[in-house]
Order: structure tokens, then sequence, then C-alpha cells
């Protein structure tokens, strides 16, 4: 079997120490025969650091979909969007080919759904949960979802002191075991690289949203080599015709799609 | 009391033609003190007739963002969205300080859930039922909602041969009547124009959502101007701080932010 | 355009202060072109001063069809029944021929639903929370509703001491607020007279619901006579026909349907 | 055990002839220990032979509480509102002390979802379904109603021609069963006698739902005696006080509550 | 009328004081005219004392519907399955011919919905609260529920010492009274013999769902004897035939079905 | 990584076709690192061919969870229960330790839901409906469930005369799509082999939900070597204690827990 081909976006500036954290990720969690490019988009067009706010995702939700329509022309198998919004999931799907594409919350959601049934999300700021607790609901995860728990921290400020990260995540997952949670899930992909320690403070399993998505991508890009299952085009996932796209110039020209790229190599 | 003003935003490119539909729409339908500003989406950036496809929409979020954002600093009261997929609703109604955005499929399911229990929309094609049927469930009306109806015509026919549209429109309604529908949405801003034959066909209320959106905008706007309602900026509700958005630059320079005005203005 | 006609039904007992105090309300807030008479039940069959009870509610829904009944035949636009509970508001819809009817509660929703993502409602005593939650839940507003904080005032009690009746209703704001509300309705029409004074309190949008009923039935009044959309009279919509309601006799003869009756005219 | 005392009241005017097919009904149907009154409303103040609008039902929802509060009054166990739209359900249960209320719809459903997973209604005109619809997803049984089927005769005809409404009970009850109904529920109490010959034709379950309303209450009025269970009396099922009901002459003076009453005695 | 027959299985190891205590319970709250049966499960077989984990239930499911379809053989004309997991409910609908079969939590729930709006329901342990609450959501009960109230106590101690259960129940009840329940529900058969002293201690009702289940068992028969209603057999709740049942020899052979029986005669 | 290890459970009497159909499934789409133990149940205690109805179903319930038991303590890292209703599949969880445990519906529902907004479900027979309506509502995928379709075959007739299969399998298929499904779910694992064929014929992806549910343990199992993530075993997921199950000898002695093992090992 040739590797399956995953891309992981991060849908922000690239940012080469965030770049490359998500690249080590990949490489500790990846089977042997797959092969992970890890993208952001460029900063001359998305300049955030982050999208915790809804405007500056409606400010990359192009920038997403040219990535999604690039890497599906590049021939990727698989795609994840990786911020916990999970940021244009159903417009990029529409327009990813024979591509998979998912994402964080989702992924997260069906995992731990399939090891416990109620479970917690600890997100940056309550900022969050309106959006996040709308779409869990959309996904059907909504009896199973016990609540979100605030870190009180912003995204850019997850990676910066980890010690005090750990801290705040341990004590927003004590509440909400503590209010009847029987799993966490860590609900911004910048709370990567804590949920060991969590998991042997808190004694239940704790997802980490970013590995999740990775991971899913994965077992979707084996679906689609070992049975051939690839994204329905008929009804409301028709995509537009490419004369239209060509016609409109919909992806633009020669502006870059991508910001960065590490390429994590099948072994 | 000074003017209330309002922006109708058609999130396509500008096209003399079509600014024009609207522009004598608002002249037609606004309240003697409304100013009614028809603008559309600079075409060099967003270069598309129609919006059908998940991907188009995805592509001009961030000028319906952007547009919000400069409407609201112009001092618009309201802002709509012309287009029945209420594209980047939430979006842009995080980013509209004092201003609040409405746009045609709310605005419409407001309207008929008041004057009768059970509506039916008439869409272009059944390729929009998903997303719009998500919306309609998501804005509360789903059990008050019967049924889809599709014409088989694109956006960018229903304007070409007013006969054949008519034909159509009426033939989904009296479907959608015979199957229980006791009043009809008008499932796309571009079916502007019809509704009066239609009702006088079909003996049932049939909602305009381009004049409905603008209705609600005005409404909106005068709640405002009466009662000082504005929208919340707490909670979900919070916008970035302006130091970020400096800070980021978020809304680009210098490019342009409409691409067409009509000002109707007070009388 | 000649004036819209609006009708404010108190639908309790006419009482003089009372009918003033929402007279006044209509003066300060309706549009110029906008006639209301704000009236009220016959005291001699509908005693009551509030309606609290569903038993008094039942008491009255044959006097607020009676009355909506007779607003439509003398030719009203609109109609709007001055109880949060939206006492009879379907019943009243079936009667109302070409004239639309609203309600507080109603009318309060939509507007904070556009405003904000989460809002909370300002209740006079608990008891209210089951009816009035599933009205809201009902118009489909369940999402967005975050809770009912009491204020533990009887209806006729709000308008006594100011200041007691101020201090609750900010206190309970305020508790809204911390659990997450973003906005805040006030639950009774007889919270009237506060808003301001709450929003300056908490630093956000506070919805007065008998102006918002008023507005509502504004709003109604002119999608009528700018776009002549009138209630749907089939299926669920249907009225009895004239001849049966002749048959039976079916609003009685004689007695008065309205109680008192205040003309607010338009300038 | 002293008999346990049930009230059947049709709230429509009395009528001899259809008094006594209740109480003919009552004398089979009920338990040997029972005592049922068949009663009806005054036709002077409630004139109407059916309910089969929302502004009939509006019309007698006074008489409706009325009459509960006076069967409480009088040492009633349990009563029922003999009409399928359940009119005055919460109310009557407000006001009904220590005397259960329960209803035809209500009664039925619980009924049916015992016996099969999916029932349908035959309704007498389509005009009903939107609002039974409403009440029997507020009921919880949402997910097993598999549809309404109409009859198109008024609840007037229904026992004038008993072979016609026989002939088109079955034919509606075939359509039922031909998309999947389990179970029939006979959605008029006017659609009384007729279940045995449908059940025979159909060979499922066909609940008339006059008997079973007696039969839930006769049920509700054994778990009074021999339980002790009664309506509560806190939070929303608060009722108004004595003191308060005095105050308001809420129930009126010297008009009378019933208009007939046919006493099936205990053998 | 012959005795209707009623069969209450616990469906755990047969255990002389636990069957006479429900036997006891029988005789007290029986219909005069009413036989029942008092079964359990037989030990060698079925060893568990108390089923609070799936698994175990999983282990008696087998030996339910064994019961269920032998007294349905035997004639009888209800039957319950005395745990409020309700385990096994809709697996013993299906073979149980024209025997009607039903449970502590869904006969609870519809008495509890009869006479308030809001009920809670006290558990042995949290452990309970995701089956029994999406029991509650899919039986339609969902809106009405206000929470579970744990005590603590294991289903085998439950009746060691009744002076400390009685303590616990209490104190839960009031917890749950004070946050708004309006009714209280005995989330266990085996918290038998409680609910009079709570009731006269939180002056609301409170229903013992062994009680609970036998009444509705008994109104079941009588609607069978009375009205000839029974179980649907077409669509889901279709059974196996006959034949198919003998080939498999699905139920076993020479083991037995029950583990003990108190026959509490009709008088 | 040392391989990972599946227990595909035939929830039916050993049979040595069906057995090696499995298997040989098994063999064709697992990872090369992946070793598959496809199990059955002993015919002695679980003699069914098929578990069509719920009665079957509860009687190898027990047989399930003993399996389940026995897989996690010979070390499995995930488990699937090979039909489509999914039977058991609570329970198994709690009782499964370390072990995942998924089945055909819902790993079915995950990948249709990733990869199409509508999905059509193929049943053997309309009987299956209700159960798995209930089921895909439970799971959360609702919204996205476009209907059963049936093909009118029995369990065991499906591969029997695979030409006919085929041809109804198609057929139906055609009717889900034309009524608007964008993807198929094959609605029972013995409808194995056929998917392919579908997807030529139909245009559409068409899970194959024994395929489904092995791939699905896969990547549970995968998440358990790779991210240490396995099921919770707290709050609702807690099983009975060790020393319980001991005292109670719950899974019973010496009666074998396997009717048959095909092992397909790791390459």
């Amino acid at each position: 079997m040739p590797p399956v081909k995953i891309m992981y976006l991060n849908p922000v500036a690239d940012n080469p120490e965030v770049d490359r954290l998500f690249a080590d990720m990949a490489r500790a969690y990846k089977l042997a025969g797959t092969e992970v490019h890890v993208t952001a988009l460029p900063r001359a067009d998305y300049p955030f650091s982050h999208i915790e706010y809804r405007t500056y995702e409606a400010l990359v939700t192009g920038g997403i979909v040219r990535a999604a329509r690039a890497a599906a022309r590049e021939g990727f198998d698989a795609f994840t969007i990786g911020c916990f919004y999970d940021t244009a999931l159903h417009d990029a799907r529409e327009i990813s080919g024979a591509m998979a594409v998912t994402a964080p919350c989702i992924a997260s959601c069906e995992i731990a759904a399939s090891l416990a049934n109620r479970f917690a999300v600890i997100v940056v700021r309550s900022k969050c949960n309106v959006q996040m607790g709308a779409n869990i609901r959309e996904y059907g995860y909504g009896d199973r979802f016990s609540g979100f728990y605030e870190i009180g921290l912003g995204v850019d400020d997850l990676q910066r002191d980890h010690a005090e990260t750990e801290r705040r995540l341990k004590a927003a997952g004590r509440r909400a075991v503590d209010d009847g949670a029987e799993m966490i899930v860590l609900g911004c992909t910048m709370e990567i690289g804590f949920y060991k320690e969590m998991e042997a403070e808190l004694g239940v399993p704790v997802i980490d949203s970013a590995i999740a998505s990775l991971k899913r991508a994965e077992y979707a890009a084996l679906l689609r080599h070992q049975c051939g299952w690839v994204p329905s085009r008929t009804g409301s996932c028709e995509a537009p015709t490419e004369a239209e796209i060509a016609r409109f110039d919909a992806f633009g020209g020669s502006r870059p799609v991508f910001g960065s790229r590490i390429v994590v190599e099948a072994s």
C-alpha cells in the first residue's frame, strides 16, 4: 500500500514554532505508512496568530477552502482544519473532491462518545461556549456533553508558561470531573502537550483534540485506500463545476495558498 | 428623528442591473424616514454572480465581515446580508458594534411564523435544502417548516425570463400549498418581484425575502433609535479589541470594501 | 400613507392608572404615523387586576378573543395582548381576519435573539417559569434562553414602590449576567419603566416587553400596509365561517367588549 | 372502599342525545365501584355544538375551569375534558385541588405508546393537525406518532350517518396502517362507537379516545383512593389563594356551571 | 368479570424476604378483583441480588423475556418488570402476545406528569443517572424532569436500616424540592415503604415506583378486559413466529423460568 | 509496535460458512499490523442464526457481555458486535475494561456523516425501522438520516441467491437516492459483499457496515496503542467490582463463551 497522505492545516498565519509543535505531534502519533504535511496560511493575507473571534474566522474562511481545494488537487487523502471551532468544515467538505475533511471538535466528540457517556470540554475562555456548543449539538453530541470549563488564558498564551497552563487545565478538569464528567476533551488545539499529565492527575481519559483530528484524518484516509470510501458529490454535497470555477477564477490567481509546510514522511 | 440608516449588501460582485433591482425595491418599500444604501462586493476580489455553493460563500465571507465592519463605522443602524443562506450572519453580528445585522432567511421566518403555522420555502435547486434546513432549525422554526420546493433554475437565471420564473414559482407554490403549507417564503433574494402575482394565484401570503430582510433591518434600526436597543457585546457577543484588530491589521489596508453603492435617500 | 392602527390590549380589568401607563408608553415609542388604542377588559366580566395564574388566564381567554375579533372588525392592522404569558395568542390569531396578532414574550424573544445569543428572563415569581419556558421553547428560542430569575414581587406590586422594584430588577439582572446571560428580557409587562436604568447598571441590553410588543405590532402593521402581508387563512389558520359564528351567536350579544380605551393618535 | 367519583365533561352546550351517548359509554366501561357524572356546559353561555376552532375553544375555556373548580369542590376524584384538543387541560389542572384532571388526547397517547411503537391519529379535518400535533409533541409522544389521517367530516356530522362515518374511519385507518401505523387513535371523542369494527377490519388496536379518557380518569381516581396521590400544589402547580379568588369573585356568582348532568351510579 | 391477572416480576434472584415485601405491597394496593403473582428469577441461572450495573442487566435480560413469554402463555393480562431501569421492557413487549408489559420508570413518569409539571427522581447512586435519564427522555418526559438526587446507598442496603434510608430519602427529597421539583419519584423499587413518610415531610406527592408499576399493570389489564385493547403485533411489534421459536428452541428446554412465586389472590 | 488485537463477534450461533465470510472480510480490510479474531456464540446456549427480533437479541445479550468480558481479559484492544442493531453495545462497554467496544450501526453512521449530509439505511425488513431509528437518533444522527429502505429478505436469505440480493439492494438504493439520499449504509452485516457493485450502480458511496465496524474497532485499538485512550471507568461507566462479580459468580462457570474462533493474524 502506498503511503496515505494527510494535510494538517493550522488555519492561522505561519509560525515556525507552532508549525514545529504540530509536526512533532504528527511524527509521534501517525502510523508508519502515513505522510503528513503540516501547513499554515500565508501571513500576508491571513495575519492572525489565533482565531478566537468569529470575525477572524470569517477572514480566514476563504483561506481554508483555498487550502482544501489545493490539497485535494495535490492528491491528499484527508485534510484536517486545526482549530476546535472546526472553522469552515462544511465549506471545505464541499470543495474537497475525493479527499475527506475533518476537524478537531468533531473528531474528539466521536472518540469521547465511544469511551464515555458524559464528556466535558475545556476552553480557553467562555467566549467560545455558544459557538462550540452549537457545533457539538449540530454534530449530535448534545446529550453526551456535560459542560464547558474555561481556563481564562488566550490561545496565544497557552504555550507560554507550560506550568501555568498545566495547572489551569488540571484545575478545570477537576471541576469538570467533580460535576460528573466521565471524560475530558481539550477544546483548543493549542492545548497540545498536556493530556497525559491530566490523565494521570484526573483518572479519566483526556482527548488532545489536535491528535484526535490527525488520527481521524488518517482513519478517513485508510478508509479511502482500503474501502474506496470518499465523499459523496450529490445533493447538498455537489461542488461547483470546474467550468464555473474557471469562469469566476474563483480561487484567485497567483497568491500563495500556504504560508508554510513541514513534510513528515512515511517511514 | 434623524433618518435611520440601513445597508442592504448584495454579497456578490457588483452588477449594475442587480444593484438597481434592489435599490428600486428599497425605494418602494422603505419608510419615508429611512435611508438605504444598496451595496455589493468589489468584483476584483469577489467575482461571484451568485453564491449557490458553500465554496463561494466561504470565499465571500471575509468580504461580508469587512462590509459589516465598514458599515458600522460609517454609522449605519442596521445591515442586511442579501442572500437566503444568511451567509456570515453570526460572524457579521460579532463585529457590527452598535449596528444590528439581519438576513433574508431569518427575517422571513419571523414574519411567516407570525402569520401562519406552517410555511414552505421555494428554493432554486434542492442543493440548498440541507444548509437552509439547518439554518431554519437553528433559528428555531423547525416545527413550523413544511418543506422545500425547488424550481430547478439557477440564481443567475431567475431574472432572465420573467414569465418562465413566475410559472415555475407558481407551480412550486401550488405543490407546497397542496401539501399543507399555509404560507410561502421565497428562498432566494433573486426571486424578487413575483410575490404579489403568487399571492393572487395561491391565495396564501407569500414572503419576498429581500423585502423581508430590508424591513427587518429597518425595524431593528427603529428599535435602536427609539428604544436604544443595540447588540450585546458580552459573552459570546464580545468583539475583538480595537487594539488587536490594529495589531493584526485584520481588515486589510487599501483594498476597497464595496464594489458599488446606490444611496436611496430618506424623503 | 394613512396611519397604521394598533390595539394594545391589557387583558385585565380596566384600571385608569394602568391604562395611562401604557398609553404614555405608546405615545413615547410609536412612530409618528401610528395610531394606538390602549384598551382593557370590562371589569364586570373580567375582574382581574393580574393574571398570574392559569386559572385567571382561562377566565379572560374568552375576553381576549372577543377583543381580537372586535378590533379586526374595527379595521385595526395589528393587535397585541399585553401579558408576558402571551395568553390566548394562538386563539386570537385564528379569529383576527386580516389583522396581525402578537404578544410580549414572542416579540421580546425575537428582538433578544437578534441582539445576543443567550438571554435571560426576569419574572415576578418562579410560579411563571414552567409555562413561560414552554412558550419560549415552542417559539423556538429554547437554545438561546439562559434561565429565569425571579424578583419575588407580585404583578400588582410592581408599580407600588418603584425604588424597591428597581432594586430587585437590578439584582436579578446582575445574577443573570453573572450566570452568562448576554441580554435581559423583562418577563412581565408591568415591569415597564425600568429598562434604561437597568441597562445603565448592567451594561447589557434590556428589553421592556411591553414596548417590544407594541413595536412588533407596529412592524406587523407596516408590513400589511406596505407589503400586503396578512395572516394566512388556510389549513390550521382557517377561521370559523361567519355563518356559523352567527348561528352560534358565538361572540355574545350586547355585553361590552372593552372596559376602557385610550386613543393615542397619529401625529 | 367508597365509590370513586369521576366527572366526564363535554365542553360544549348540553345536548340530550350526546349526553346520553357518553353516559351509555360510561355505564358500559366503568368499573363497578365507580360513579360517573356526565356533564355539559350551559347552552346559554356556551352555545357551541362543537369546538373545532380555537376561537370556540377560547370561548369555552372559562367554562371548563369553572366546571373543574366546581367538580373539585363537590369532591370528585378525577375529571376529564371530553374533547381531543384537551382544551384547557393545564388550566383546569391548576384549579382542581385534590382532583386529578385528564383528557382524551393525553390519555390515548399513553395507552397507545404502551401497546405499540407507532400510532396514527384519525381526525375529522386536517384543520386540527397543527394544534393536536403540538400537543402530542408537548406530551412527549412526537417520536411515536406516525401521522394524522382525516376523514373530511365535521364533528357535528360524525353521529349522523353511522355507516358513512364507519366507512370513512376504516378507510382512513387503512391508509394509516399502510403507511406503517401499528395502532390507531380516534382523534375526536365524537368518533365514539366505532373502534371495535375498526379493529376487526384493520387487525390493529384502535383506541376510542372518549373511553380512554374515562378510564384514565378512573385510574387517577383509584390512585388517589388507594395511594393518596393527588396533584402537587407547589411551584407552577400553585393555585390562586381562596382569599384572592373571593376578592375577585373569580368564578362569578349565580350563573350555572353545568348545563346538564347524568349520574351513572356505582353498582 | 373474572379476575384480572398480573405478574410482578422481580428481575433478580428469588429471595423470600424481598418477595414477601412485594407480595405485601400487592395485597395492600391491588383492586379486589385482581390476582397478582409476585415472581423472581431462578437463582441458579440469575444469581443477582441487584442489577445496578448494565452488565447484570444484560445477564438477566434473557431471563426477563423468558418470564414474559411464560406469563403470556399462562394467560396473564399484564406484566411488570420490577426494576427502575425498566430492564428489557421493549424486548419483553415484543414476545408478550396479548399481555401488556410495563415497568416502574415509565409507570411513574406517567403518573408524575399527570400530577405536576416538574418531577425529580431519587436514585441510589449517580451511577444510574445516564441510563435512567436516557429512558426518561426516550419515554418523552425530558421536559418535565428536574433532576436526579442520589442517596448514596446500594440497592441491597435500602431495606437494611430503615431509619437511615428514610433519613437519606427525605434529605434527597428536600434538595429536590428546594431546586424546584414539584413532585418526587422514587427511582428504585427497593425504595418501597417510605413514600407516605416522605409526603408528610415534604408536602409534595411522592411516587413509589413499585406500587406505580403494579397499578399501571392493573390498569392495562382492565383495559384489556373491558375494552379489548392488547398490544399491536404489526410492524416493529411483530413477534417471531411460533414455528421459528420452535425450530430454534428459543426459550430453552427444561430449565425453570421462575425462581419463586407468591400468589396474591383476588378477593 | 506489537499487533493491535480486535475481536469481531458474530452474536449468533457459530456457523462455519458465515464465520469464514467475516474472516475473509477481516483479512481483506484490516491493516497489516492488526490481528483479528472472528468469533461466534456457542450454538448450545445461543441457537440463533439471526437476531432480527428483540426477543432473540434479549436471549443473546448475556452471551455478548460474557464474550466482551472474556475478550477484555484476553487482552483485546477493541471488540465489535456484528449486528446492525448494535445489540448490547452499552452493556458490553461497561464490562470491557480497557478494551473499546463498537458496533456496525454506530460505526457506519460516523463514517457516513463525515462523507455526506444525508444518508439512507437499507434494511432487510421494515420490522427493523423503529429500533434502528431510535438508535440512530440516540447516537445523534437523526438530522442526517434520510430514511429506511427495505429489501424484503430475511437475514438468513441474504447470502443465498447473490444475484437476487444484489438486485434488491440496488433497487432499494436507487429509491433512496431518488428520494435525496446522498449516501447509503447497508443496515445488516449480512449484506456484506455488495457495496462495490452498488457504488458502481448508484454513483454514491455505500458503506458496508461489517467492514465499517471492523475498521472502527481497529481505529479504537490504534488510539489505545498510540495515545493511551481507553474507556472511562467513572460515573455511569463504572463497572461492577471484581469482588462482587466473583461473589455472584456473575459470568457463570464452565460453559463456553465462544462457539467458534478464526484467527486472522497480523502480517
